[in-house]
């Protein structure tokens, strides 16, 4: 008795079960969804992932992900580019534009620094970030970059990253700051786990 | 500032957002991990979408999806081909395949009558059930059909039609049985819901 479906079926089924956060039965629904649309909705989405793989390219400066670098970010005169903020990926760059509090432009490591992993420093775009302050601080026409903010993840591999990263580039006598951490807004005092808890008690403010 | 990714990245995430299951964290999770697996991979999945469309068809006898009509199963000569079970959906042949206790044949209705949805009988592959148990009758080739086992889901989508077919067939004097319903193997008594408890109950058999 046949356990899989007929060729093709079962070809697309495990070309999506190999996705992030797909199971097979995802994968199966989503076969037999793309079965029942249209044929140009299907030839759509093929054709972007062949045009994404296409187009995209990281930016010569922050090494986010682009179509043409410099990236629309670092191109961007009317940014403060003496403030450069360093995060993992280039999905935080997009969760921090969508705060809208943010002028600076940004330095996207491409990951965090995980022994486990066999991620080290050097596999993290560092030494262009390095250079990217010396070169703003020899350029004539470039203003000095004045503060790093290192918006990395709070967990393990984020830390060790901020640590390593604060080391790294307090000799060059930049101003290094990192994000509070503290309660989420619209959180619970009682749902608070008791690190995050103790952070918000230590990093407290005067009210006013 | 911009919300969005910049081209060929955001039409990516936006066409796997379209799929079920998929929200736009998700979309973003896909995007970003194809475009970092091998290029091949990606060429791999964007070909197994259009490989899929242009070959799947779906058998002329049973409905059931596949490369070419009639399906395995319809084309075995090993299968009770005087045994029906009819379901909603090609996925659920595959998981009635899954049991390895069904060796007759199928009939794949293609979905359930659903008034809100505006799904009606003639929306269904019911016409080409009755004809296929016509032709049974007539062919003397062929033996007549024995057993219609109606194995729709147990939801109201699934009583509405297991009702009409039952009325519909009843005639034709062919058996007509539906699945059981009763707990779940693996299942705790406390855990089921009072209705799938009472269907249990009332379908209660003698033991040894």
């Amino acid at each position: 008795m046949p356990s899989m479906y007929d060729g093709a079926i079962q070809a697309l089924i495990d070309a999506f079960a190999k996705l992030p956060g797909i199971g097979p039965k995802g994968a199966q629904r989503i076969a037999f969804h793309l079965l029942n649309v249209d044929e140009s909705d299907a030839q759509e989405l093929a054709r972007s992932i062949i045009d994404m793989r296409e187009k995209v390219r990281f930016c010569d400066v922050c090494g986010n992900v682009c179509e043409n670098s410099p990236c629309p970010i670092c191109a961007d005169p009317r940014r403060d580019h003496t403030t450069i903020c360093v995060v993992q990926e280039p999905k935080d760059v997009m969760s921090i534009e969508r705060t809208h509090e943010y002028r600076g432009v940004y330095h996207v490591l491409g990951g965090a620094i995980n022994p486990m992993a066999n991620v080290g420093p050097q596999d993290l775009n560092i030494v262009s970030l390095v250079r990217r302050i010396q070169d703003a601080e020899k350029d004539d026409n470039a203003e000095p970059i004045q503060e790093i903010i290192l918006a990395l993840n709070p967990d393990i591999e984020g830390e060790a990253t901020t640590t390593y990263l604060s080391r790294l580039l307090s000799p060059v006598g930049i101003e290094i700051t990192r994000l509070a951490s503290g309660l989420p807004v619209g959180g619970d005092l009682e749902y608070a786990d008791e690190v995050t808890l103790g952070r918000a008690l230590a990093g407290r403010r005067a009210v006013g």
